[in-house]
């Protein structure tokens, strides 16, 4: 079993980094890996370390950790580079949201047709973007065989403009498909007769393909829609994928939106607040909702504040183990989404659902399995520039990645009316950060309908230019 | 001398019938052409054939008119059928121009982000849409083997919709692109030393090539621009060549908009029409503003006016001379349009500069020439669709439309930012037509910049769909 190197970049994302060292835990043909664990934040980085190391420790795998603070470290001799950081975190998400909100961009101005998501923000994050290109960059040169794993938002942007502008093995992964799961779930159907095909962009993919036990599987839907939807209600503020909204989609579309595509919908489902929960269900509006996206923060508060908590635990009670842990931090680890992903963590036979390890243990150990990549399209999607990232599903064995051939195709529809509005504010945004011409972001908002006059825009680009954190932005973009 | 026989359609407008019947007698080669004028409007038709038998008298051609209100009477053994037809009249816009802003939806729900053109209606139209296909249908019955030249807005949307429905030879003609010519007189440029091309797509073309004895003539412009487009001022609602609005748009897209492309502009220069005035200069704020618009309207109820007063007094004075018309009309025909008008179609030497004569000339003769014409892109332009229907050089022969290497390419910008939402309108109009699902025309007006509610787009549907003209939409869309 060959010994591999994996760096995670943003490794103080406590939630993701624990999914990836179980994984790697529950792989066998990946044991002796070597994992490097980076962020900027020294304390969420040991922390997590001293989890993983507890946790690899307690269930007996052979894992070794090395930590750094330095990009350079995490890439140089890896063979997988995996980055999930977000640039400014969330503050700076909020300050930008804010400047945006205060010259009438409800939600911000990266809110836009078709990218509702509130934390995939791609014209005010120059910082994100450029961080990408400079991973990619560090990769070319101190690890050129290495894959850069593309986990960070935005997905589409990020994996396209590095694909288009760095030779290097790149892919980005989501999680959104597994939205499929949820509506057989919900209609009761046994995954394993269920045959399902999804594509279209990331947090923009379609179920093209929905058949149950040899049949066409979306009358079962209808039916679902027809006698049971007007009592759907949401559990949390991302439980929408049997929404309103996502069923008004399927109707005009033709085939159901997954996962996070039912966020990115039109501003008809979010002019505002009480539009949002109309269509997204009360009392949130759904996730990207002030109310809902607050939810996910405080949320993320929690998680940071226990994984702090359970590590100076188990620094102070070396003998402690994970699975006793539940009794000890008693109600903090009693929210279901906590006890969910500890349990899921700590149980051996499951895996967390992230593709990450997974695919590199197809790769390197040919454990042919199906994946969901975003990879440039090169002809997968009809109608789609051969150099947009694409996100489809793919046999993935020791000779690569083999993306699926689109059966039956994406309705015209999705391509038309979808997918190729959504991929021309992609093209705005890789243009304008490749480029620093200011006109195109001004152009984008001239478009915008929030948008009432030229002076609002030239405001509201100046101050989100003018804050700190923005200072190579200003420079890229007003040559001063 | 092959005799040809040439349908008009919707003859009953004037200018464009006067100017077609004086360019066929200033073309030798169809000498002995049969012209078939049809319209609806008895009183119309009556007019222009009485002015057009006095016209080829005088000029001593050989030419015989039919005339019909009937319009299988056109189609039948016709070798050419040119549709110039509004099917419902400015009459019609205006009233659903007027429902429109009754709800919100200033300048009518027809004027869409690059399609401002008041009288391009592509959503409302259901009526001029299906005209189209009956002369298609007719012409594939009838008369197979005749051309469809359509010179009936919307060009776009109609010569899409017939090459991508019924199998007969059709092409659309504009006369857009003398937009150059207004350039290369407004820098005082010799006309043969100039090498131009344009492309793009009706009412979207770009002058992707400008060079002029041998270099590029952008300079040329940019110097223009810079010491002379301050005292820009429009000398009526349509001169906006030069105007502000097209300036902005060069300076974004690297090439200059041409012909109508400037009024086809984002909701940026059309928001109101002290914003159309800012753009498209004072008074007037451009020719689809409400100013603008009237002054137009006006216009053409002066031509419809004159036409009946010239045809009567022919009638009355058998033995007139058209060219002795302007004594006697005196002050109607005193506006600088209307003498500029006559004196073109009086000039024995000067063509009309309408596309449609030459081309059959070309055709029938092989009179060589270059034309801009609209047919489907086949990949003349990158990026676009092989079915939809683009406006480029091409040269005509006998054996044919051979259309020029768009070279330089079209800027990346121009496809993405501006001829792909332009097609996707296109697209969603076509498939509201082809199929009457009201919720594209939902949903184009749910992306809508003026649409605030749900209530706002149905209600401003209904009641347009309410109009006595629309029973047959009515029937198509809610099928009842």
């Amino acid at each position: 079993m060959p010994s591999v190197k994996i760096g995670i970049i943003g490794a103080g994302s406590a939630v993701f980094s624990l999914r990836l060292v179980s994984d790697l835990c529950k792989t066998p043909g990946l044991s002796g890996s070597t994992v490097t664990l980076m962020d900027i934040d020294e304390e969420r980085l040991d922390a997590i370390l001293t989890i993983a190391k507890k946790y690899v420790e307690e269930v007996g795998a052979d894992l070794k950790f090395e930590k750094t603070m330095n990009l350079d470290d995490v890439i140089i001799d890896a063979d997988f580079v995996i980055n999930t950081a977000m640039v400014g975190g969330h503050t700076y998400l909020e300050k930008v949201r804010q400047i945006g909100e205060k010259y009438g961009y409800y939600r911000g101005i990266d809110a836009q047709e078709f990218n509702m998501v509130s934390d995939y923000y791609t014209f005010s994050n120059y910082n994100q973007l450029k961080y990408f290109v400079d991973i990619a960059r560090k990769i070319e040169k101190l690890s050129p065989k290495a894959w850069y794993l593309q986990a960070a938002n935005p997905i589409f942007e990020g994996t396209t403009l590095v694909t288009r502008t760095v030779p290097i093995k790149a892919v980005g992964f989501c999680h959104g498909h597994y939205g499929v799961m949820e509506i057989v779930e919900k209609l009761g159907l046994e995954e394993e007769k269920v045959d399902w095909q999804v594509a279209g962009v990331n947090h923009g993919i379609w179920l093209n393909r929905f058949r149950y036990n040899g049949g066409n599987a979306y009358p079962l839907l209808d039916k679902w829609i027809e006698e049971k939807s007007k009592d759907w209600k949401p559990e949390n503020p991302f439980n929408d994928q049997l929404s309103p909204a996502a069923i008004d989609m399927y109707r005009f579309y033709g085939v159901m939106p997954i996962g996070d595509t039912v966020r990115n919908s039109s501003w008809r489902y979010h002019r505002d607040l009480e539009t949002k929960k109309k269509w997204y269900g009360e009392p949130w509006g759904g996730a990207d909702s002030e109310i809902g996206w607050k939810w996910y923060q405080d949320t993320l508060g929690k998680v940071t504040e226990i994984t702090k908590k359970v590590a100076k635990f188990i620094k102070e009670n070396p003998s402690v183990r994970l699975s006793d842990l539940g009794s000890v931090l008693g109600k903090d680890l009693s929210e279901k989404q906590f006890v969910l992903e500890v349990e899921k963590i700590l149980d051996p036979e499951r895996k967390s659902g992230e593709q990450h390890i997974p695919f590199i243990d197809a790769l390197l150990n040919d454990n042919k399995a199906r994946f969901v990549v975003n990879i440039p399209n090169k002809g997968i999607i009809h109608g789609i520039d051969d150099d947009v990232v694409v996100e489809v599903p793919a046999l993935v064995d020791k000779n690569g990645i083999h993306p699926e051939k689109i059966e039956p195709p994406l309705p015209d529809r999705v391509v038309k009316y979808y997918l190729r509005p959504r991929i021309m504010r992609m093209e705005m945004a890789l243009e304008a950060f490749l480029t620093g011409d200011i006109r195109i972001i001004k152009e984008l908002l001239y478009r915008d309908p929030r948008t009432k006059s030229d002076e609002q825009v030239e405001k509201v680009i100046e101050e989100i230019l003018a804050l700190p954190e923005n200072e190579e932005m200003r420079k890229h973009y007003l040559k001063r």
